[in-house]
């Protein structure tokens, strides 16, 4: 037992061999891989031991990153070419994941899941917005300071908008390893889940807009929903008709990987377009995999982007966790502030209660378990609103105190969801008769799942 | 037909969206996302035409890389963050393809090819490696200048050890387009130039000492070997031990991408090992290939790793080819230079005479055109030869010059090798009868093929 439990000790020398590779500065070969080395294994080790107490691999990633962190074990420096270097990886990594949710998004299956999906998916972002909206402006939480320049009402948007936005994967991650995947409730959530990640984006190219100092206005605010909802249609369209003929052409050179390559620039693209178009990359890297899901390839890309998927998209969530300033959260070290404790359980609340509320917005449900598994199917929240975070935190419009109670908000909505998703799931919704199999390892882990 | 030509002809775009994306200093994501398209994209494009007109891609990579660097479009560029960190990624390349290599090397299958194959890998290296050597200590060409504590015997063996290493990839590569892979010369040829490719790493590790500012003695270079070879020993041994508990362990776990990831950070971790036992990178990746060619998920790890290697491995080509100074090459450039073309046709003959000689350093052979085929399939250099001189341009052993020179005979070895294979195949070997069908595609190029 004792061996079994200390079997990932040797990852503790990864610090020293760090050590022994910053022989000067600048960043040497070695040290970038032992970071990176660190970074994937941390995050696969931390992401195996949460799906093995139940939880998303998500949350092991943004654990792991804490640890690596500058306020654990110093592995991702605060500053710096490496961190640099770490954060353009972490940027590939996020536009990787939504070209993944793109490519995996059909936009007519979209449409048809209905007037249900749509309702919950709006009020699922319109209720926490407001509700963190108007909490941040009545309230005006006494926590960490802002720049002077950034007015409240900035920080109050910051915060509704960081609590709007569903994890369409993790969603669809937890109610697959439920076995629920196929039922009538799962079709509603994800469906909303897919049109929340949507609307997220748009906020998201909103708030960016005022992140980069565009002055706060109704004009101001409509223009850039018109810039982020114009941008995404405008690429969806001209990507619908260019991605044809150009993946027709690809087709026809016998180059090795042309396929993957190409794929994955046009996802790069569309990001660095968006960005010059002053969206955020993230819509146009969505946009690209919207696109080529509807190409003649679309099965070949995503088996071969998924590898690199694989690769880049846990520096992401691990470099989120590493902003994590742990001293806050312990009662002797000197920044430590209750206020951060208390402002993330705060939104916490908030957050589910939002989110809860769209399920009991629509009239389908077999019952009132229907409504409550809807709701709290739309609870987790996930990428999109770490990316939130983490953009107004190098902005400096969210403080590191708020920035702290937000990640609390997001990985608790993240850790309960999945427990509270079991026990309502096995009374609303019982698994179809139609349910494929489970695997063998995941039935022994779900014992409701046996008849 | 016009329409058909200028297909490629957006691409020219590129340099103008990244002047947009240059609002100030540091990198930008969409900066870096903008290098990294035109690298990929470039690469692939030059690899097409490449392979349309018979030549293998990676020779299409490197020219891309002249195109994309400082000395043409400068979008690549000479130094900086960005560049550093394209660097970066393009060890990242190296490494991987290493790992790639090794992990298609099965030790035993090398042992067994025998006394042939060894014989010729040997004086293959041997007779190169003198006749550089000699050409340079003997005719010492009036190119470039060294540093003034770089001797000239340095300069030379660097010369030298660029000339040993065969590309085992582009070789099997051609004899594969040419369907003669399974013919008994090229069972020769691919054993010999597996078996050339560890020595050449060896070699390599001695160079990188040298090029590390370790003095040259007798005692010096045996050390070196020893720990090259020591090294590599080690590591396989070790690694062997290691493996298969390990691999045993990431087969028991479940979260997404474990394997590939883990493998992935083997890669890293050994070429990390080796660059702190002073080693080189490339020997610890090629390394952690061999160990984990002998695992049980073997097969899974080569099917994930393909991808990643895709886009990472053209980063390290196109990166080698944009530190060639094109104006050496212009008649009407103020640094223009007569002796980079003749010392580069130089080296190209003796890289000929040097591997051509050891295709008849063999008993084995149907008939003379046997040893020829052998021979001239040891021709092309490839990413071995590359990272040599990459190592001694950056450490300043070869002057921009001597780069330069090596650069023509290791592109021109790569140029010419699959034509004249071609040629003396066709004579010296005819496809065998269980040869297998060849794609319609590929038949369609090869004439020759046809009954």
């Amino acid at each position: 037992m004792f061996r079994r439990r200390f079997r990932f000790l040797p990852l503790l020398f990864l610090p020293l061999l760090l050590g022994a590779a910053q022989a000067d500065h600048g960043v040497h070969p070695e040290q970038f891989f032992l970071v990176l080395i660190a970074i994937l294994i941390f995050g696969k080790v931390f992401g195996e031991l949460a799906e093995r107490i139940g939880q998303p691999a998500v949350l092991g990633e943004l654990i792991a990153g804490v640890v690596l962190g500058g306020s654990v074990l110093g592995i991702i420096p605060a500053d710096g070419t490496m961190r640099e270097v770490i954060q353009l990886l972490a940027e590939l990594g996020v536009a990787i994941l939504l070209f993944e949710i793109g490519l995996e998004t059909d936009l007519k299956e979209m449409f048809r899941v209905g007037p249900s999906a749509t309702l919950v998916a709006v009020v699922g972002v319109v209720t926490p917005f407001l509700l963190g909206f108007l909490y941040w402006v009545l309230v005006l939480p006494d926590i960490g300071t802002h720049a002077p320049d950034i007015t409240n009402t900035m920080v109050a948007i910051f915060v509704g908008a960081t609590l709007t936005a569903t994890s369409v994967g993790i969603t669809a991650r937890v109610l697959t390893d439920l076995q629920r995947i196929h039922t009538p409730e799962a079709r509603v959530i994800i469906g909303a889940a897919v049109i929340d990640d949507v609307l997220g984006l748009v906020i998201l190219a909103i708030v960016s807009g005022l992140a980069a100092g565009a002055a706060l206005s109704l004009f101001g605010i409509a223009m850039k929903f018109a810039v982020a909802a114009g941008f995404l249609v405008a690429a969806v369209i001209v990507g619908n008709l260019v991605a044809p003929r150009l993946f027709g052409l690809i087709d026809r050179m016998r180059v090795r990987g042309v396929l993957l390559v190409s794929a994955f620039s046009f996802a790069l693209l569309f990001a660095a377009l968006a960005a010059l178009a002053e969206s955020a990359m993230i819509i146009g890297a969505f946009a690209a995999g919207i696109v080529l899901s509807s190409t003649n390839q679309f099965d070949l890309i995503a088996e071969r982007i998924e590898p690199v998927a694989d690769v880049f998209t846990p520096i992401f969530f691990v470099s989120v966790g590493a902003s994590v300033d742990v001293s806050l959260f312990l009662p002797w070290s000197e920044s430590f502030n209750p206020s951060v404790l208390s402002v993330g359980a705060a939104l916490l609340v908030l957050a589910v209660i939002g989110k809860v509320a769209s399920g009991f917005s629509v009239g389908y449900g077999r019952n009132k378990l229907s409504h409550l598994a809807i709701g709290i199917g739309m609870v987790p929240r996930g990428e999109v609103g770490l990316i939130f975070a983490d953009i107004g935190l190098r902005r400096g419009i969210l403080s590191p105190e708020v920035f702290s109670a937000v990640l609390i908000m997001v990985m608790l909505t993240t850790f309960i969801a999945p427990p509270l998703l079991k026990v309502v799931f096995r009374r609303a919704a019982p698994p179809l008769e139609a349910e494929p199999a489970p695997a063998a390892e995941d039935a022994a882990e779900l014992p409701a799942a046996s008849p």
